[in-house]
Parts: C-alpha cells; structure tokens; sequence
C-alpha cells in the first residue's frame, strides 16, 4: 500500500517545502575545501587512536614508534593526494575512481570499485558516528556506556535530515569545519609553545603503565612485532579516506575546475598530514595511553586502573592536558571534533545514493535509484545506507576498533584499481601525443600514478593480511555479495531488453482485427456511467456491460438499477458460484479471446478515486486485485476510468497542490556534484 | 507491495491447497453438539478456578458459600438456555443477537451487540488460551512462568491453522469434546463414589490456611463482604459464554432445524450446569484452595507455604486427589481440558471473521472483510483476531484472573439487548395471531424471554458494578471505540454512495466529443509496438506518440529507434527540466483538456509483467506512479497494455494455476454456518 507509507513518510520527514532549485553556484576554494574536507579530516578523530590502541599490546615502549608509523601514512596520504591530482585533471567529469576502472580496465573492475566503494560508504557512517558518540561520551558522562544506542540515535537523524532534504549549502559546511581546525591549530599552538617552554603537562593517563600482552614479551622485536606494526600502519591509514571525494566533486568548482580541486586536494593533504602529526607528537610529548581495554592493560605500581576509570579519545586526553587551566577550550575542541565527525558521516549519505543512481543509470542496481531529479530515489539510497550502517554499529556495538578492521579495505580497492586505470589512461593518450611538453607533462603523470598504484598496492596487501582475519572478510564478503547482486541485476535487464527487442518490424506492426469493449458493473452510479461512455465513445466493434453475480440480491438489485436508467445496452450477469469477482470475468475474457484469438479486449474499469489513506483502505481492493490478475491474460488491455471524488482533492498525491512537486527540491549531494 | 506480502504469506501460510467445496453436510445432534459445545464447556475449566479465588480473599470460611454462587450462576445459565431456545425457534437464518437486535432494536442496538460480541471474541481467544497454557504447565513444569509467551505462541499456532484454511469437520471436533465430557464424567463419578464412601483424599492445598485480606476481617459479613460475593457471582458467570453460538449456527443443523437447535441448546445447558456444579462440589469436598497469590494468603501452622510451591487449576488439583493412584486418569482430565480450551480459542476465530463479514455486508466494516468465498476477507479477520489477543495477553501476562474482569460484559450485553429485541419481537406478532394455542405458545416464550432478560440484565448491572474498576472499563472503552468506529464507516460509505448516485441520466449518459489517444514511449520495443498497435485499432480522433526527455541522451536514443522502426506517426518530445517523468505527462493531458474539456484523453501505458517478485522491484515502478497521479486528473482514461514476459507464466497471481484458485477453499467456520 504505497499510500499508507507515503502517510507514514509524511508524519516522518514532513511535508515536502517547495523551494526553488539551487542555483549554479559553483564552489570558490575557500568553501570547497570545508565541503570536501570533513570526510578526510575527521579521520584524525580516531587513527592516532588506532595506532596508540594497536602499539600498545607490545607494551608501553613501543609507542615510541608512534611517530614513525605516523609518517609512513603521511606518505601514504601525500602520495594518494598526488596520484588524484593527476585524476581529477584527467576526468574533470566527476565520475572518479568508478569511471575511471571502468573506462580503462573494463565494467568488472568499474563493478569492483563501485562495490568496494558503497560498502565503504557504510563503514564510514559506521565508524564516524560510533567515534562521534565517544566523544560525545567525553563530554557529556550521562552518555557512557549508552555509545551504541546513542550511535544509532545519531545515524537515525542524520538520515531523517536527509530525508526531509534540508537545503544544502557550502557556507554551512564552512563553520563548523574551520571551527574545528581553529580548535586543532589553537591546541597545536599552545601545546607546541608549552612543550618548547617545558610548562607541557602530563596527560592523566600517563601515570598508568601499558602492560604488553602474552606474545609480545619481547616488545616490537621480532615476526609478532613486526606484524603489530604494519597493522597498527594498516589501521592509521584510516585517515586517507575521503581523500578520493574530491574527485567525484570536481564538478563543483569554480573554473578553472580541475587546477582549483587539484590545488584544494593539496591543500587538504597538508592540513590533514599536519594534523595527523601534532596529535600523534602531542599525545607523545604528554604520555597519553590508548588501550583496547584499561582494565586489562593499563597498571600503576602493579595494581589495576580504579573500578571507574574510563578511557577519553587521544584528542580528548590532549586537549584537557593542554587546556587544563581553561575548559572551555577543551569542550570546543571535543565538541568541534565530535560535530565534524557527523558531518562526515553525513558526506557518505550525500555520495552513496549518487553513486548508487550512477550505478542504476548502467543497469547495476534497480532503475528506481536511478532519476536523479525524483527525490524518492535518493530516499531509498539514504534508507538503505542509514539500515546498513545501524546493523553494523549494532553487531559491533559501536566499538570503532573493531570497526576499523572492516574499514578502508574498500577505499584501497578503489584507490589501487583508480591508480591501475589511470596508467593505462596515459598509455593510451601517449602515442598519440607528439608535443614533447606535453609528453612530458603525461609521463611525469604517469610515473606519479604508477607510484600510486605501487604504493596503494602494498598498503592494500598489508591491510589485507594484518585486518583479514581482524573483521576485513566481513567487509570483503560485503563487497563480493554486492558485486554478485549487481552483475545478477545486469543480466536480469540485458535478459528482459532481449526479449523486448523487436524482431520483425512488421509483426510488432499488425492491427487487431476487432475491438470487445467490456464495461465491469459493480454498480449502478456515476463512474459507471461514465465508463460506460468513454467505451462508447471509443466505438469498439462490439459492446459489452458485464456484472459478476458475487452475491445473489446485489446482482438483482444492480440489474433493476440498470433497467431504472435506461441504459440502452443489455447488461451481462456473470455467474459466479465461488462468490469470486475476479475469475469469472478471467473466464470469459479468455473465452472471447478463444474464439477470435487475433482480436483486442479492452476492459473499463470504472475507479472512484479518494484522498485519505484510510478512505483507500475502505475502496476498490476488488478492482484492483481484478486487475492484477487480468495483466497477465495476453491481449488485454485494462482500462481505468476514474471518478474522482470531492475527498480527492485533498489528496496526498495531488498534482495540483505545489507543496507536491516533489521533482523541485535539492537532493542531498547536489552541491558537491555543482549541479 | 502486494506481491511481497504474497510471497511472505506464502512462506507462512504455504501454498494453497485445491480442495472440492465443502458438501451441503448438514449436522445431525450428536456432532452439532461437540461442533458448538466447546466454547460454553471449556469455561468449566476457570470458572471455578474465578469463584474460589474471589472468595478466598475473605477467608477460608467464604468457601462455605462456593455451591451457592454455583447454583446462582446455573440459574442464570439455564434462563439464558431457555431465553436461546425461543431465539432460535423464532430466527433461524443463524444472525444471532446482532440480527435480532438490528430487526426489533434498530441498527444502534444492532451495532451495540456486535462491537460487544466482536471484543468478546478477542476476550475468548485470551482467556481461553491463556487458562490452557496454565493447564499445560500442570502437566509440563518446564512450561512455568513462562505462561505467557506460550499463550502467544498457542494463538499464533490457532491463527496460522486457520490461515492454511484446514479443512474442517464436524466430526473433527467430535473426538476431543467427547473425550473431555468422558474425563470428567468419570471423575465425577469415581469422585462420587469416592466421597458416598469415605474413601475421598484431600488436595495438597487442602492443608493450608486461607488468610483473609485486609478489610475482610469479617468474611462475607457486611458490606464488603457482600459486594465480594457478587464478584465471586460475577466471575463464574463466565461460564456462560458460548451459549449464544449455537443461534448463529442454525442452519448448520438437520431439519427440523429450529427444534434440533433447540434440544442440543439444552443438552448443552445441562451438561455445562452438571459440570460446574460436580467441580465446585468435589472442589469442597476435596478441600481444594485456590487463591490470587499462595505466597501471601495461604499458610500452615503460621507459616507462608514453601518456596517453590505452584497453584494447579482446581480441576487439576481434583483430579490430581481423586486418581491419585492412578496418574493416566489425571492426564487425561488435564489433557483434555486444555484441549478443549484450544478448541473454544478456535471457535472465536470461525465466529469473529463471519461476524465481521456481516458487519461489513450492511456497510459497517472495510469490503475486503465481505467477501464470504474469498480467503483473503477471512485472513484478514483472523489476522486481526490473533494481534488483538496476543496484544491482550502480553499486557495482561496471560493472567486469567485479570483478562477474566475485561471478559463477559460483552456478552452480558449481547444477552440483555438480544432479550430486549426478543420481547419486542413477540410484542409485533402478537397482534396478527389470533389462534388462542398459537397465542399462548407465544405470550409464554414472550414470558420467558421478559425473564430472561430481567435476569441478564441484572447480571450485566451486577458484572458492571462489581467489575467495573477492575478493568471492565476497558473492554467498554474498545466496544465504545469499535462502535464509533463502525458508525463512522458507515458514514463514509453513505456519503460516498450519494455523491456516486446519478441525478441525472441524461448528463451520465453524454458521450465525450472526441478521443484523443496518446501512447507513451519509453523505449521502442515490443510492448510499445504493442501499445501503438492496440490504441491504433480503437481508432481514436488523434494519436500522438510521447516521450518524456527525463534524460538527454535516452531521449535521443529513442528517437533514433522510432525512426528505425518505421513508425508511421512523429514522436513528441516533452521536455523534462526537472527529470520526472510524471509532470510532463500531466502537464500535457491537462492542456488538451483545457483546450476541449469535452474530449477524452486516453493514455495508453505499455507495461510489461513479470514473474517473480523481486524482478517487480526492478521494474515499472515509473509507470505505477504515473498511473497513480493520472488517476487524479478529470476526464482521463489510463489503458494498461501489457506485454507478459516469459517469467510472468510462473508468477504467484498466474490465474492458470490450479493451486491458486484461492475461492476454491472452505472458509473457517463454514461447518458451523451450515454453508
């Protein structure tokens, strides 16, 4: 009953604003860089924790390596900025790394990539919203111990904000985004200036000692250590996702449109490889311990943590380290940590559903994602993404180290394959290129691609190994199930385009020789009638008013009705002796069609049409279960002649009422696409 | 998503079975009576159980009193026996209460005694099943406090065997009914001789010490204890319920109809009086307590009883004492009751859909609950039925002595105004009658019902008095709300009625001026050809070919094949800035409209049908919405034309398919409606 869920929607999300359609404004840097950047710089919310929490089951001395771990992403991150430099200069379309697999490797690597993508976009909606809600937690203790729940809340909401379809606007980014880097740089200043004054403080968590766990006795020495290393590398190579969205949103800037995202995307780089480092030397300088679980693993002088102990995020230990004369700072930087987490997540709502109607426009998912102006499209992508990312927080209770293990595998995928396509995308342009210049200008992109690929190969080797048994099957299996349903749906609409295809011209061509026109009287009222005269006005060869004798006096009573209006026409009275309404009429639709097998029944189904969802539940369920039915008999054709009622006028669906155009809102996303 | 819940419905339900209708086997005596006893018997089962329990809270001593409130609640219970008796002589169509009081009271009346008799099937299912989960758990400890869940388990159990549409038989019901009615005649019996010689043990519980309440330091003395007495009084009278059953199942008897019914309504009477007086009786004589909660009002030598100790019902506490050498007899007394109470839960969900079938055949309820040989009204109803108990028993924790209070009113009401409409009815045919023996006969069935419904309608004052405030105004709060409900259906469908009469033959009987057709294009193949070729043959005044533009280069596309197929007619582009399909389409039909809003536009909607249902999530979706919004649009006609793809031949709602001929199976409760 599609009513009673348009009802429920509407009590959900509200009644649709009509709002003008946003304009072609296209994004200057300073607002593009906030757009694009909470996705790539929230990451640092969480991946120096990962790297401290990871490290410390070698015990405390080996956070000494803390810094360098911190470096090998910054390289990893540097060198994937480069590589998409040179992508977004290559495919300014913004189809990213899914055209460019596509177009250079073929529709199965373009399928790999998407795959991978869409699983990722419901881990980062996973991940940010279960680290946002710890830091909510940091802020606010009421909200200990309730992460899950309270993760789930907030998925919730985002998803509803995107259902209503608030207006989406670049400033709005802006602040909270510049809030959050003010806070950071702030903190990086005072802190730095402490530290070189010497008046740093110790975090509160320094005091405890990291004991290390059975197996890693001898510290990072050896296999075991080595491997705890590269997995804590693997998890800190959390903060490159989001590096890629920029090259889905080149469309959005301002011209010249590739150079001024390359420069942002640089931009963003150096800002998040300089935040990645002072929180990672700041949680050094100040001893903060991050541990999988205090109880466990945490010491002072041989005794356990106290019974209430409760372990803060890494940003959180800093900032109430560095600020501990001045709390307000220390809640501004909590808090501004907490809100671009969210906004992070709620980047993934904007790029799943565009992805997705991209997808759908290919034939790989469902057609009803694909319209990209029809609201309803982007509602199901959104529901969808908010479903799957609440049943992962669920299963995992909204703990982001398991979490993580499921994490980035995808944006690997798609940055390795991405860098794969784009070598192949300047070998091919190459031989055709004469101008030394601009051979020069490809192979010098080229050797940054190839350098990409390599480097985001290996990384993607090492996640695979360190995570796979950590929880990455979970996310690769989703992959390779996604991947199975959306070569499955191609084939499903290859198949039925075959079987639609028009062989011979001429046979689709041929006329039916005649024309049974059939009126279905339930009643005799208006729509009757009126269906009653639309037939005739069509002149069919023949003329036919039928009634099903579903209930003996009822059928009398419709036969003296129709004799009262005079009806110049006999009626039919159907029998109907299992007090069916639908087989009868079945039977004898088939039974002129038995005689004259090349001739066209049309059936008029007179229809009252009403406005609430519950008058629908109180009509017409016959009528529409008759035509069902009657869709799969060959050469019929079903006619619905709708009365409307003055109820109808207020209807849900009205085409009439402005606040229905539906068609007229933003989607959510469309900023960044620049449409 | 109809077809959705089809497949689910599938899975649950399974696949219809094809069964010949049910024969015209009318019910001789002996099988009508286990067929209808069932409902009024298995009250036995906790009326007893309601006596003991009201009374204990003045004491051990009350129980003196037990007998007399039995043999108060036979007298109500064989005046009720005499009063049905004339109601079935005097109507035997099987309308029952609701018919007699519709004919003689008016419609309010009528709708009074149905919202009662409907809440009071809900009160049947809950009670009934709830009272046997405690049975089971007499026989099977593990099942202990766990009542509750079982009972919703049992109900859903019911309800999906009724939904399989099981074929019923009379004599299905014989062997257990009888088997019941044997287990405790020989109780009764050995029982009996047991207590003539001396030789009668006492019940467990018979060691205790019942502990008056608070305020009943007097037991029945003053006031309170008086009032107590009437709830004792009005508990037991739940005994009566079912009685009325057989006066909607007249015609299910052999001729003479009317006097069958009438003998087995006495037999009836009789062997339920015969039991629930053997019960309380052995129940006294055993010494058997039975109390609200052990742990605070019973007590031995000062002391609360033992930790684990757990209540039995009181027929299972009897016949635990009087085969207490001979466990076999005791588990198959408690067995059999349990049983029987499973069977009285089923009769409710035979009576509650028929009911509702009536209901809505004189405009009361939604249609789709009419429909008398078309499962899906059936399954509706008892859909509704088992959520509404289950709802029940969940709030109530399977309590019978709680669910008990909300119980009988309904009933009482259906007695008291069913009376009232008998009295009327003799009042009415008095006065044509002058043959002094006819005239007698009926100034004395008159006298009968007069009493009959003095009497009820004390009880009903007294079960309203004394019940009231222990949650009998909740079962008046929802027959309240079902009455306003109804009459408010009623409203609507009235209202509807009149805006679709026709006032004027001559204006319903105008043809349109002209016809324009226009198909629409979404692609050229098939179905399209099809369309095209089917609007051809109906030759309408114009036919134009449209194409909505939602997307640029599809449109192009399409137009490239129209020009490949050799259409012989041009394709109209419409132009879709916002990329909807449905606004243009609307758009355009209202501009032919506004330019001669006498003609008709026809839109032709090419559709193709598939078999599966996930392929419908897949396909047409744009179609249906479209169709749903033209439906709104005055003086339209939507032409369905659909093309059957190959998978369609095996799709759930295939009309070739034997298994699917749904009407073909008996609806519940046939047997009982002599259908």
């Amino acid at each position: 009953m599609p009513d009673l869920s348009d009802a429920a929607k509407r009590i959900l999300v509200g009644r649709p604003v009509r709002s003008e359609r946003l304009g072609h404004t296209l994004l200057p840097k300073r607002i593009a860089l906030p757009v694009f950047a909470s996705d790539a710089l929230s990451s640092v919310a969480y991946a120096p924790d990962e790297i401290l929490l990871t490290l410390s089951l070698a015990g405390l001395a080996s956070y000494t390596i803390s810094p360098w771990v911190g470096l090998a992403v910054v390289i990893v991150m540097l060198t994937v900025v480069a590589s998409y430099r040179q992508t977004v200069r290559a495919y300014p379309s913004g189809g990213g790394d899914y055209e460019v697999a596509t177009t250079n490797l073929g529709p199965r690597a373009g399928l790999t990539v998407a795959s991978a993508l869409q699983v990722d976009y419901v881990l980062t909606v996973a991940v940010s919203v279960s680290s946002g809600s710890h830091y909510l937690a940091t802020v606010l203790p009421a909200a200990r111990d309730h992460e899950a729940i309270i993760a789930i809340g907030l998925v919730a909401l985002i998803a509803l904000i995107n259902l209503r379809g608030v207006r989406e606007s670049g400033t709005g980014f802006a602040f909270p985004v510049y809030l959050f880097m003010a806070g950071m740089g702030v903190m990086a200043l005072v802190g730095g200036i402490q530290w070189a004054t010497g008046t740093l403080g110790i975090a509160e968590s320094a005091q405890f000692d990291v004991l290390a766990e059975p197996g890693y006795e001898e510290g990072l020495m050896g296999l075991a250590g080595g491997f705890l290393v590269l997995r804590a590398f693997s998890s800190g190579a959390a903060a490159l996702t989001g590096v890629e969205a920029i090259s889905n949103g080149v469309p959005a800037f301002r011209k010249p449109k590739s150079k001024n995202a390359a420069t942002t995307l640089l931009l963003l780089g150096l800002i998040g490889a300089t935040m990645l480092m002072t929180v990672i030397g700041l949680a050094r300088a100040t001893g903060v311990r991050f541990v999988q679980d205090p109880h466990l693993q945490l010491a002072m002088n041989g005794q356990p943590v106290p019974e209430g102990y409760e372990q803060d995020p890494v940003i959180g230990q800093i900032a109430q380290t560095v600020f501990a004369g001045f709390p307000p700072m220390f809640y501004l930087v909590t808090a501004s940590t907490g809100l671009i987490l969210l906004l992070a997540a709620n980047t993934a709502f904007n790029g799943f559903p565009t992805l997705a109607s991209i997808l759908s426009k290919d034939g790989y998912l469902p057609r009803q994602l694909y319209t990209r102006g029809d609201r309803l499209a982007f509602s199901n992508g959104i529901i969808i993404l908010a479903l799957a990312a609440i049943a992962l927080i669920w299963v995992f209770d909204a703990e982001v180290t398991r979490l993580i293990q499921l994490y980035i595998v995808g944006v690997f995928v798609a940055f390795t394959l991405g860098q794969l396509g784009m070598i192949k995308h300047w070998n091919e342009r190459l031989p055709s290129v004469v101008a030394a210049r601009e051979r020069g200008a490809m192979k010098r992109s080229r050797a940054i691609n190839a350098f990409g690929f390599a480097l985001t190969a290996l990384v993607l080797a090492v996640v695979l190994i360190t995570k796979f048994t950590h929880g990455a099957w979970i996310a690769i299996g989703l992959m390779g199930l996604l991947f199975a349903v959306m070569v499955f749906i191609h084939r499903h609409y290859q198949h039925v385009a075959d079987e639609l295809e028009i062989e011979d011209v001429a046979a689709a061509r041929a006329l039916p020789s005649r024309v049974h026109a059939l009126v279905l009287v339930s009643k005799v009222h208006k729509p009757t009638m009126r269906a009653l005269s639309y037939a005739r006005a069509t002149r069919p060869s023949t003329l036919q008013a039928i009634t099903v004798a579903v209930d003996r006096d009822a059928a009398e009573q419709v036969r003296r009705d129709w004799d009262a209006a005079e009806v110049p026409l006999p009626l039919t009275v159907l029998d109907s002796p299992y007090r069916d309404l639908t087989r009868p009429v079945l039977e004898y639709v088939k039974s002129i069609r038995r005689e004259s097998p090349r001739d066209l029944v049309v059936v008029y189904v007179p229809e009252y049409v009403v406005g609430h969802w519950w008058e629908r539940v109180l009509h017409n369920q016959s009528a529409l279960r008759l035509k069902s039915r009657l869709l799969y008999t060959p050469g019929v054709v079903m006619a619905s002649v709708p009365w409307q009622l003055a109820s109808s006028a207020r209807s849900l669906v009205n085409p009439d009422d402005p606040g229905e155009r539906l068609g007229d809102l933003p989607a959510p996303g469309m900023v960044r696409r620049g449409e």
